[in-house]
């Protein structure tokens, strides 16, 4: 029985490649691709989803949901990172299909409740979508089966900030949310995503096994390895948003451990994700008082980066 | 020519060992403990400062400083860690001598100015004290010959709250002035003192060793070891504060890396050191802003500890 899943993505590079994964991988069932601003503004987020589901030649349901962070003001999308049209600037095919006429949120409740206990949701970008279905019905919390989370930095450091990664960073108050609704849920975080690096050959590969899709795949891969090489001195890039499809998939190749999340919403830490390991004494009630969930401490890169060359190569 | 330091501390267990070390290494010159609140109250710790010494047959000046944060509330002191004389509970003698008659910033600012880029300020308490010396004269600046900080936490996580060190938890405001200050420092924190265990039969090679100072060492480490075994799951201690040392004798047994440190004095990540290693590109103009310093990632602990045995066993 494959798993079902809903993908809440904001496409992005990185996005785009585990979208690939979710749209080929045959244990794999995509129910629906729910989109969200974040390294791209939503409309490009929801004309990318589209896209990329008619490239593989498949009508996945699409639907379009928030256009800025619950609380705080937006930032502006890093153009520089997965290029103005968050495929690398690449030039794109046009697309056929429309998002539906729900909300992403409505379309987590609804899908949720149709199928209680079966559906994973798998969420890559900044999680206001989540927060927004915990709205419309808290009740989903007993109902979905588990909740991937690609985000945050429990030892990494982070990415836009020294302690914050970027999809915790853009929205906070959802993160907040969504670490700590009491649901069976991992958070696979940079302290996983940096020790996988996707080289160009790795890409080539995809390249040649994916037809169109593998074309916009490369093509955007390329902008992306740029910033990695300037940034970073990587030569090749974190396919982030793929490893929480891995961790759901091969859980085996992660180091988790487990313990209670906040997220810091304000002041120099916004957006961090404080991590207390289960059982360990800190001064105060807080630190234990949040759900406990599942982090991710370390992955085996290697074989992280060869599955999903299983997967799509 | 030996090395003159001022030694900053809250003796404190851990404390107690790092002061042995510095009054028996040949290759430091003690001029002074200045002594704060932290570990236990200030009375005891110019107590424990002025006994110390006198354990070891030396004559130090001890000045006291801070009995309270700069501004937050005085938490209470953990006398579940250290015992409530500091020194594990045990039975101490009688002291003799008495505290100098100025206060631990003056001592610390009157020494450095007598003795220009000489002096090296090892603080192993929160920090007050040398916020306080700054205060009464920012030029020690540019005449201190580097400063040496045991506290904080750049990947390892806290052992007061999730990201706090108790040192700088117990005073985040003078550990942000203190780590800011633009001096050559070095922050000595968890990243480097987890990696060094002291066992018990360690200990007893110290406590053969050093006459009646050995036996108060060793006598208040079983009852430190006890909090370790407990709460930490570790048969043995970590002797934070001799690392402090140990990295300025032994700085080839660390792992370092240079950046910018923020403190947070506020919210989740209050005493949080927030590193920004140099280079690294971060969303907005403050976390490189701050003066470069030194940070641990890292020590070969064996051999750190193998160096205190050297010393005191």
């Amino acid at each position: 029985m494959p798993t079902p899943i809903i993908f809440d993505t904001d496409p992005g590079v990185d996005d785009a490649q585990a979208i690939a994964i979710a749209l080929a991988h045959p244990d794999i069932e995509l129910l629906g691709l729910t989109t969200t601003y974040g390294n791209v503004d939503i409309e490009t987020a929801t004309h990318n989803a589209l896209l990329l589901s008619e490239l593989a030649q498949q009508e996945i349901p699409v639907a379009q949901g928030a256009a800025a962070p619950l609380v705080k003001p937006k930032h502006p999308a890093p153009a520089h990172i997965h290029g103005a049209n968050g495929l690398g600037n690449i030039e794109l095919p046009a697309v056929r299909g429309k998002a539906l006429d729900m909300s992403a949120a409505e379309f987590i409740v609804s899908q949720v409740n149709a199928r209680p206990n079966e559906i994973t949701l798998v969420a890559v970008g900044p999680v206001g979508n989540l927060a927004a279905a915990l709205q419309l019905d808290p009740g989903i919390i007993d109902k979905v089966k588990q909740v991937v989370i690609m985000g945050g930095s429990i030892r990494e450091g982070g990415n836009v900030t020294p302690v914050a990664e970027a999809n915790m960073f853009n929205d906070p108050h959802a993160a907040s949310r969504v670490l700590t609704a009491g649901w069976p849920l991992t958070l696979v975080g940079l302290d996983a995503t940096h020790r996988c690096v996707l080289s160009p050959a790795d890409m080539d590969k995809i390249a040649g096994a994916q037809g169109k899709l593998g074309q916009v795949l490369a093509g955007s891969y390329r902008f992306y390895s740029d910033f990695y090489r300037g940034a970073l001195g990587i030569d090749g890039c974190c396919p982030h948003d793929s490893c929480a499809l891995a961790w759901l998939m091969k859980p085996e190749l992660f180091t988790t451990a487990r313990g209670h999340l906040t997220v810091a919403t304000e002041g120099y830490a916004e957006g961090q994700t404080i991590f207390a390991p289960e059982g360990r004494p800190f001064l105060g009630e807080h630190w234990s008082s949040t759900p406990a969930v599942e982090v991710c401490l370390n992955a085996n890169g290697e074989a992280v980066v060869s599955w999903m060359l299983e997967v799509l190569g």
